[in-house]
């Protein structure tokens, strides 16, 4: 058994999906650091370190700041399950898969979950959400900032307004927007918001961070019965994290180093600087792809995700032959789509690290190649060509904090 | 704040803890090892890869054998929630705080929990169970193998009897013990097994190594309702790591590269060759320590854990002081006791990577440091020397597969 399977040699990709995305090397670099014990008096200090930076990246004050130990759907699972229990009311805004799972996790609680619906490819109207809840008791107010399936960004602004008036929670799932596009915890009042560490902050896979403000700890401490799930459980969570460091679950050290130097990194390069830089490198994608005569799945361009940009699969071009030959050919993964995107889209991720001009030239480049074996005829050159007019424009480079 | 929060720099323990243990470079090697898609072709290749390896560790032909993406804890709450609904009872064995915990968290079903207790530092008495249980419909009986608070190896043998009279499934938290400790799963016929991927095993923490078998595949598809946890229901997953592939979360790519190499470095070893080696070295610590003076938690020899040893913390001795000393004088961080056996004790361990003479023999020489500066007398050399016998006295030697 040994025998056969031998050293682990990972292919390097250019990774251009919806996460996880590509790793800085400084993040490799803490990844493989020596593994300590999780209530090292080291570690306890490390942990302080990693919830202020990660309030850094949330733009909040908020105590209970910490990254849970599973990937983006486990912090829709925490999020969820420890605001609801029997006899509770949510209301979740559903326009994709990502968005629908968390109306999914909440149905095996016992609340009652009412969905809002938006059509593919659009966003949810808080009109409708105010509708549904208008004269019902609302425990809170579910929305996904970046519906990963679509490409699709969901505006925040009035819904605060609306969750306001129905005196519910507001729970965003940032998953594929922390530190890739505009967010304002504290400002926006955001009650629970969490992420994932593999999407625009650019760490490893494994882990989601999140933040809850005083009123959900109120809430929490409020419920009548244990919350249904003892590892999402974010009360003894919170002990650990918090002052008393009581133990909970030994959480992965390598993975909190890794997110440690991953979010350093996006704070040194400056939020705003990071948003920036993820939609200017988007911009000259979809200048790029629209040159060569493709469309985007997200007809409004207001309406369009900064870090994935759903791309309308042309007539006649096979799907999983494109995807395969940029892999085999060039070492580009991009995805196909997902749920109800299944087979109509490519996904294509500009995340953290991976949002890099040399990215975007390199992917339209190869697109066009492969386009072109596969027998679709695009106008030569004009993918490229359009991009770099598009990075002409530009105020300023858009690379400049990604250090090259 | 990045300011203030500069590079990572951890410092290099001797993780002589009940986990985490200390990693093999090698795996630190796989851990930095460039990121890839999880639906990657070469991912899928690996995966097939690691559920091989992980067969190989478990001893056992199961399809569903693979590494849940949560730290040990996640990994009881997968077992417990998967079989568990309303109208069910089990039973859970519970001798310290990690069986206990199995019970804590089958609490938060809707199922009938009893638990059949063990006294502290020693094991639950297979009778007791099949008197608990005679007459009922007992849907799984639950058991740890390594009781990690205490040090207690519960012996499985006749557990599989009591299960078969009871009609139950029989679960076994293998955390403390996988890749440690003697342990077969299809010929003990264990129905669900899993452990942790920090202890024994020596990977970094954050996954949870399942297997379950046909048996429980067939109850999980019987269940009337879903799995109360989203997350850590089975079905998903297992069409992940199943033949299908099916996207359920993404895993957390990095750790299972490192889980492969750890566990490639256990089958090369060879896991009679890993058992001996980790008995070899805890009786060289158990010698040791005696000659010093010091009396072991688990009065029983046949009941102590190899990979965890519970030793009585001497009067007029301070737990925190020692275990300060070790960790600013030597960089050797042992735990102290946890629930029932805070104050205690002090749990050492000796775990996979961690399980060698030269750790033995440098704590024996620290601890006599140590004791002697916070002026408990011990027999100068004593334990140094008893150690060295032990060793003389093996059959083999006893770091052979440790690669020093």
């Amino acid at each position: 058994m040994v025998e056969i399977i031998g050293e682990l040699l990972p292919p390097a990709r250019v990774m251009l999906t919806p996460g996880p995305s590509n790793v800085d090397p400084r993040v490799y670099r803490a990844l493989a650091a020596p593994i300590v014990g999780h209530l090292d008096p080291w570690f306890i200090q490390t942990m302080s370190e990693v919830q202020t930076l990660l309030r850094g990246v949330f733009q909040t004050q908020n105590r209970i700041t910490y990254p849970i130990s599973a990937s983006g759907s486990g912090g829709i699972e925490a999020a969820v399950m420890n605001l609801l229990e029997e006899g509770d009311e949510c209301i979740v805004c559903s326009n994709g898969l990502f968005s629908e799972r968390m109306a999914v996790i909440a149905d095996r609680s016992f609340a009652k979950v009412t969905r809002v619906n938006g059509p593919m490819g659009r966003t949810v109207d808080p009109e409708d959400v105010r509708r549904a809840g208008k004269g019902r008791k609302i425990k809170f107010i579910g929305l996904t900032h970046g519906e990963t399936s679509t490409g699709v960004l969901q505006h925040l602004e009035n819904y605060r307004q609306v969750a306001d008036e129905l005196g519910a929670l507001l729970v965003v799932d940032a998953v594929a927007t922390l530190g890739g596009v505009p967010l304002d915890v504290d400002r926006d009042r955001i009650d629970i918001c969490f992420s994932g560490s593999q999407k625009a902050l650019s760490a490893p896979p494994g882990m989601s961070p999140i933040t809850v403000n005083k009123r959900v700890e109120d809430a929490i401490h409020a419920r009548k019965k244990p919350v249904q799930s003892w590892y999402f459980d974010l009360t003894p969570a919170m002990d650990y994290w918090g002052k008393e460091r009581t133990y909970h679950h030994t959480p992965p050290i390598s993975l909190i180093y890794a997110l440690r130097e991953a979010a350093r990194i996006a704070l040194e390069e400056g939020l705003e600087a990071r948003w920036e830089r993820h939609l200017q490198n988007q911009q000259a994608l979809i200048a790029g792809l629209e040159a060569m005569g493709m469309k985007l799945f997200v007809e409004n361009p207001a309406d369009r995700l900064p870090t994935v940009t759903g791309v309308n699969i042309p007539a006649g071009v096979e799907d999983a032959k494109v995807r395969q030959q940029l892999l085999d050919e060039f070492n580009i993964e991009i995805a196909g789509g997902i749920g109800q995107t299944k087979g109509k889209i490519w996904r294509v991720g500009l995340m953290g690290y991976s949002s890099q001009k040399t990215n975007v030239l390199l992917f339209l480049a190869a697109l066009e190649k492969v386009l072109l074996d596969q027998n679709f005829r695009v106008p030569a050159g004009a993918g490229v060509a359009a991009a770099i007019r598009s990075y002409q424009q530009s105020a300023q480079p858009a690379s400049a904090g990604a250090r090259n």
